[in-house]
């Protein structure tokens, strides 16, 4: 079965980068099909790379990779890892009751736009159950009260655990994870958060931007945080609205917005094109 | 010389006010070139209005309109008032140091996209003079420190009034306008602010903007009110950015957007396309 | 049950139009909730006009409307329809294999965004089967081949007429309609073409577009005539592309672009927006 | 004076490429800035790459490059060329009497956008002459009539052969080059074509566009070719139209997209982003 090799890295700049890497991969007989680098502004000055090489022709062996790699890594001091893509990413999507991000992100799975096993979604609704299992992916309801909201998440996060689970997505799931949480996921659970941010951070983003009278709407894809709605920024766009848009015409614009922005920060994630520069994102489109 | 008749009108909403006014202009034998009207949301459940006549074969004379209005209006509680499309506004520009919304507001001026007459350009920096008496404007040059803010505020004022202006464009005026200045231009002082308001508020929002590492950059076309960027906002807009634009990038691409958005709110201004609904305005585009 | 009536109107221009039908509704208590109005460019001068009253408290009952309209209607030569918000329009969706456009449809309607019942969805292929029964909608399948076109295309009108059909939808079906197919349903049939028309008539237009190297791809939305892609323009957007799409990254992004533009499309038209102008469209958003 | 150095590659796609390059860069002590390469589907398989290198501590001056690199750019059968961003490219632009292209090219230019020498503006019609030396740079007025077609455009090549041009702009120039004019500067002239190529080849887009009713409209830069609006994309955006938009409004609007998309390609053109593939262009943004 044919596959590529990925391998990202981040280190200090430096001079020679790029030729260490390539030539380590042509001394290997690796066919680069793509390459990326990116050196962020000072004082940071990190050197951030994502390289794809073709896995038929090349040689070294998978298990053979990370010993014939780590010298070079170290004397460059970078902190890198590498992917495989005939080893899909398993990701878990977390809803509450609006399907239109679950929907999308099934059919585009459905599609092949995202590579991806999709072990179970977890809803604290049993609205949804339906039209997740029309996919042939298990529905797990853990309804959730303020009592219960501890032991609730603790049965989510064995779930993931169980399910090896390397990607969480927030498909408007309207709980907020507790710090253990998130730190047991770092750069791991994305979230849609509909509103433009900074604008309008929290609760009911249309209702605030319908009172402040703005004239666009947005969506905002992030890593989540221990700190809310401050998670480094994958994906943003706008859709325009007018006075004549009621809350729940933004709302419903607002889903169109939502679900692209979205699906598309999970495909950059899930194809190792998101890197993350202390508080913000390198996306390698 | 041919000219058209506008009709600007906000009142309670109720039944039979489109009638009232189109009956009327029928009477007098008037052609509605176009209408547009809305209802605000409830509580406030206002009815507004713009209608535009064709001067030619319209049966009232000028000075006839008011008289023959006015029962009509009072009647239905109207606020309302009229233009005429062959005695466009008087607008002055305030500016600073930056040049592209001004250079786009002239460029389009020039072009006749822009129903106004520009009596003087005002600046507190000498260097954009040459620029803008090409275009055989009058270019008043009134320095401010921190001393003399008042009285040059006052200088402004007078030639705003020497001149007779009905609305004022901040096209990146760097100077916080005093609430008597605004109080006195009540929705006649347009501002260009550079973020998606409101987002990012007040000084550097580039800077603040590449910090928060968003993936889209604004600008924001509002009336100026006495509380700072929270005026009715009439125009907004953005454009995509990267992790690989530093902040000199993001001015760049933002040039763009404000001169587009500031460019739009003013056209729509002159051709009395904008209504205030409290903190929100309507706009008929 | 409460309803709003929808009144359509052209006619030849001229002046006290929008009296009449104003004073009209007024006359019988009528609440118009929005009216908008356009006149057509010279030589042809027509007047276009929508109205939505409030069916509550309107004094003209629903058998009552039409005789009580027709001697104004016929006074100034207009053409009229009126429909009832609470007889939603009976909408079939004609599809082949293809799905994103189907699903965006059924995903809207079921999100209540398209005020219309679908009581059949119709296919040359059988694979979509489930997902349109999942939604609780029959699902014919009707293949074709060279031979039975004629026999299969008698079998979709009859379906057609037998449920009563007020809208068709092509939601990527890849079968030409016959001239007295399209002439059973002028300005009934949707159909979205997976290009910027009028570039890339006809086959494969992401081909045709990737061997000119454009920078965008679009779809259009428009009325199916009997001259292929040459109807009257609904709605169209575009994506943008580079170098690095290839045919199939075109589709994808495509595919995106499509369910958007038609899906619009469709809600205008089940709106009572959109209106024919000979072979261009008047819509009012 | 500090200076990057660019390389411009394309070859025969191949194993180690990228590492011979970087390597040669790397023994020479020089810092990669940026690197971006492309392979083109197949049957051409193509490899391009540009890549922009720090002249403040490479080790190799600039007249030594070309012998240096020789070698190993005839083992990879390279065609390549080098660029030093302290030598700008020295562009002309040719306008008739539409000035928003022109003015929006001046002003990023003198903004600094756009890194260029402009020894001269030339005009088959005077209007503008004041315009552009009010911007320090000569306007050469060269009339042209159908008689004289042939000794104008001796005219214009030698003063561009004079001024060592290396860029040519057609800002709306509506004049059609000759095919020998078009030969002498290969993928060294850039036209605005005011529609969405391939849709409305030829005279009045607009007119054509408002004809045919479409709800989007385009502008196009191109490399001028033999072949009348079929030369390479570089760039292309659209705006959307409504049935409300005279030709006139449409005019208007297109303005604005037509100046943003000539100056943006105007500006990947000279940081030397744009290499051509075939009938296609890659842009390497």
């Amino acid at each position: 079965m044919s596959y590529n090799l990925r391998l990202l890295i981040d280190c200090p700049d430096g001079k020679g980068l790029i030729a260490a890497v390539s030539t380590f991969m042509a001394m290997h007989n690796g066919n680069i099909l793509s390459a990326a680098e990116y050196v962020s502004s000072p004082p940071s000055n990190t050197f951030f790379m994502r390289m794809e090489i073709e896995g038929d022709g090349f040689g070294l062996r998978r298990e053979e990779f990370d010993a014939a790699f780590a010298p070079l890594a170290r004397q460059h001091r970078m902190s890198w890892r590498t992917t495989y893509t005939d080893r899909p990413q398993r990701m878990a999507i977390l809803v509450s009751r609006y399907d239109h991000c679950l929907l999308d992100l099934l059919w585009r799975w459905n599609a092949r736009e995202l590579a991806a096993e999709i072990p179970l979604v977890i809803s604290n609704h049993p609205d949804l159950a339906r039209r997740v299992e029309a996919y042939g992916i298990p529905y797990h309801h853990l309804p959730v009260t303020r009592d219960t909201k501890q032991a609730q998440e603790a049965q989510v996060r064995a779930l993931l655990e169980e399910h090896e689970i390397d990607l969480v997505v927030l498909a408007r799931y309207m709980q907020i994870l507790s710090p253990e949480f998130v730190g047991a996921y770092p750069q791991k659970v994305i979230n849609i958060h509909h509103s433009f941010l900074p604008a309008f951070v929290g609760a009911n983003p249309y209702q605030q931007a319908h009172e402040r009278g703005v004239k666009i709407i947005g969506a905002t894809a992030h890593y989540v945080t221990a700190e809310l709605d401050a998670g480094p920024i994958i994906n943003q766009d706008i859709a325009h609205v007018s006075h004549r848009d009621r809350v729940e015409d933004m709302v419903r614009v607002g889903r169109e917005v939502e679900r692209r922005v979205l699906s598309q920060a999970v495909r950059w994630h899930l194809e190792d094109r998101v890197l993350v520069d202390a508080h913000r994102t390198v996306v390698f489109e």
